[in-house]
């Protein structure tokens, strides 16, 4: 079974990452772009006893800095 | 209006971050993880006017390393 785990920044946090993509998106005579925040997308193959109280447990020990980042789960059946 | 471009990297490539992911959660004891692979997940801020031309342009050229990476554009209405 396949979860993707999404992390990104909480609001009030800078993000320079995002800054430079916008920047450079700027350069590249795109427009119509007024905010771009990154995060970082996570894909977990996982057992089908993994239940969904582990999944968020990696979430909150591992994956994720509860401080700055917020956290979504996905799960999906597996093929 | 929001887009979601989900980076990942492509099948035959390495993922060293992903290795140390697991690595990880080997060590902090959750088991039944069988794969994890790290990919981005970029968000943008749009004006309507971007079309989605334009969007998988700017995967194209600056969000997605096309020799390696795979991308997908999620658009959604804005609030």
């Amino acid at each position: 079974m396949k979860a993707r785990v999404f992390v990104t920044l909480k609001g009030g946090v800078l993000d320079p990452q995002g800054k430079a993509i916008h920047h450079a998106l700027d350069s590249l005579g795109f427009s119509g772009v007024s905010d771009v925040r990154q995060g970082k997308l996570i894909e977990l193959e996982l057992d089908d006893a993994v239940s969904d109280a582990d999944l968020d447990a990696m979430c909150r020990k591992l994956l994720a800095n509860t401080v700055i980042e917020n956290y979504r789960i996905e799960r999906e059946a597996g093929p």
